[in-house]
């Protein structure tokens, strides 16, 4: 084997500067194959006598009734933090975005919230109680709520909290550290519209206050619009019922709002005249202002987006071709377009974005780039269908006083230098 | 508590005949609440006081790396067959469709087949190979094809034997027992078509050999029209790196072919002027006619679909309003339209498709199902957008010899007695 110099084909055209390139780019990075490679098997002659790898050689596992990760992927799991001892079920761990690809997160890897600790609920003696303003309360079984009506949605959740991070200061951690409390999931549920038109709405209903089973019991108020909109009483996450750390047996999915107000291990909903000012949105989960007050019930996240590869902590190990990856996301909508900088914003480039494009979702989007082996400084910038345009770190802080910590979306910046290192930087 | 009748509304409206409706349908399954129903907590006023439910009294879990199931969700497994004591490796294990919702099918449950066992295969030590008649033969490790630009796709895995049982007899276990060689997940990959452009086609290239790199060595010829169209060598599974039962560190995922062609653990790949009659391909893996002749390389799988709710083995437990769900596919293009029959095929209704809906993918279909308590036979019918239509068992069937296994993709029909209980019929 003799290594190819990695080309770029007379197709490759630039789409901005500093080496972003239009789709039609073809990376080479294939080695000449000349004698043995390594490799033997059935198929055809043996163009490449050698010894067989162990793996062929010897008894493999067998068929087993729920899989795992390859042990040589241990690495690869959710981002947790230095727990308070005295709670040890508070805290948070995230998903580590730099690690995967696609738009699902596959269920052992979804970021977690916990305010007080994962509840082990007994599916058979969860119930779960609609009151308040309605015609007639009620209360249902998980029996009688897999009978009704579901849709299956695939959706993200980001913790409110989500980038504060990023927001004060320059982390050098990891992608997922900084931004990987959001994930998405197939959701499949009932609509919440549909238990609250069999309930029948009073007169004065304006919201909803939704509470938790877990010993914390977190309190948080959706505007009845909202609810009847496309909150989802969710019992599966991607096919399997929903994971302990998730809300089973039943969360509600809110797409697009703050990840505290999709109550995780619902079991009540009063329909009230007016928000709850709960303790968790007095005490938390407030946006803080520069003269002191601060914004409840700003409840959709902005549009976003994080270039994934590369970002922070990574090294390039050579100049050459490239494809920068990242996810983008809206709480308003679908995202329409993502563009890349790899010139510290000087020129920006469309990134293709992965079919399909679903709204209140990740999106996944990529664009080839040929890195000269100088300095870049990459990022991407989000737009959705509404017309949002993620802003700038200073447009992002602007409105807010400097403690704030929740809604934080500005555009992430990574800086790759010359020895290939990628920093986390300001642009 | 006390049971309220359920009760269809005003809007109910008949679709079909023996009870489906219109997806207007309102079901009502709440209890009526009055005085105490078994939930306390911290929002609102306490009109239901009663004790705390014990996971909200006690100290929960913490975060974890990697999440799992409930505890309480145990029996939710693939479903391992007998395997052959003296080849412990050899085998498969099934989805458990009918406990499973949406399209997506978690890591965990993906089914399996193996022809030889699961190997251990170091990442840092596999090679992908690609020769023949190639203007240069070339080879790849992990890391270089980390580089390349990738696509994400949501595609089914689908066995050429799934549903033999179908076709043979009628089967009392499960929907997932009798159909669940099939799998639906989001694969991100690289085009082969790009691994084939850079080592360059030569003169008379018409098809492809792939294998693997388990002990038994899987080998299966694939055109190269296909090769080049939308065959994908996938790396991530739903977000994460490939399971090591799905193909870990990389897998063929050839979309809508019959699943042995989508090479797990592929390590080498030969261009060749014609297809290679390996043994995977004549002593198995093809079609026997009843002049004992024999198809091979018939492929794509058919148009199909299954309910799974409600199906085999379930017990309804009183007549009234259901939601019927299933599943429908085709290995030529996207589902159009999924037709339900409640009365063994007299009448039939256009069931709900849950967007999105993929070509190559698994698409859930729901329709609203007022039980009258009498008997009925439920099925349905898929018909993709290329024109196909599911055939009936017979016409399934009449192609082929008795003894054939693979390909079945006739109507499945389940019969639900005057006592709720579901059988396995034909129609």
């Amino acid at each position: 084997m003799s290594r190819k110099e990695p080309e770029s084909r007379p197709e490759t055209e630039a789409a901005a500067g500093n080496g972003l390139l239009h789709r039609r780019l073809f990376l080479t990075q294939g080695l000449l194959l000349a004698g043995g490679a390594g490799i033997s098997g059935q198929a055809g002659a043996q163009e490449t006598p050698s010894a067989f790898p162990s793996w062929m050689t010897r008894q493999g596992s067998s068929t087993r009734g729920y899989g795992q990760p390859s042990g040589f992927e241990e690495g690869v799991k959710r981002i947790t933090g230095q727990g308070n001892p005295l709670f040890p079920g508070v805290g948070s761990s995230r998903t580590p975005l730099e690690r995967l690809s696609g738009i699902i997160t596959p269920n052992g890897l979804h970021f977690e919230r916990h305010h007080s600790s994962v509840p082990d609920i007994d599916p058979g003696r969860h119930r779960l109680i609609l009151h308040g303003l309605v015609r007639q309360p009620l209360v249902w079984d998980l029996e009688a709520l897999m009978r009704y009506p579901m849709v299956s949605e695939i959706r993200f959740i980001e913790c409110g909290g989500n980038s504060a991070g990023a927001k004060r200061g320059l982390p050098q951690t990891s992608c997922g550290q900084i931004h990987g409390l959001v994930s998405c999931a197939e959701w499949t549920g009932i609509r919440l519209s549909h238990l609250l038109d069999e309930a029948g709405l009073q007169e004065g209903a304006a919201w909803i206050v939704a509470e938790g089973a877990e010993a914390a019991s977190m309190v948080r108020s959706i505007p009845l619009e909202k609810a009847l909109d496309d909150v989802i009483l969710a019992l599966y996450q991607n096919g399997e019922r929903i994971r302990p750390e998730q809300g089973y047996p039943m969360r509600l999915v809110v797409p697009g709002h703050e990840g505290s107000v999709n109550i995780k291990w619902v079991h009540r909903i009063k329909v009230v005249d007016s928000p709850g000012h709960s303790r968790d949105e007095t005490g938390q989960y407030t946006d803080l202002l520069p003269d002191g007050r601060a914004l409840q019930y700003s409840l959709p996240m902005g549009v976003k987006s994080a270039i994934t590869f590369p970002s922070v902590g990574m090294k390039l190990a050579a100049a050459g071709l490239y494809e920068v990856s990242g996810l983008a996301w809206s709480g308003h909508g679908a995202i329409r377009r993502v563009e890349v900088t790899a010139d510290g914003g000087r020129s920006w480039a469309d990134a293709e974005l992965s079919a399909p494009v679903l709204t209140k979702c990740l999106t996944r989007f990529r664009i080839p780039w040929s890195w000269t082996g100088g300095p870049a400084v990459l990022a991407s910038r989000a737009i959705d269908d509404r017309g949002n345009v993620q802003p700038t770190h200073e447009a992002a802080i602007a409105p807010y006083a400097e403690t704030a910590i929740y809604h934080y979306n500005g555009i992430q910046a990574w800086a790759v230098s010359a020895g290939g290192e990628v920093a986390n930087v300001r642009m």
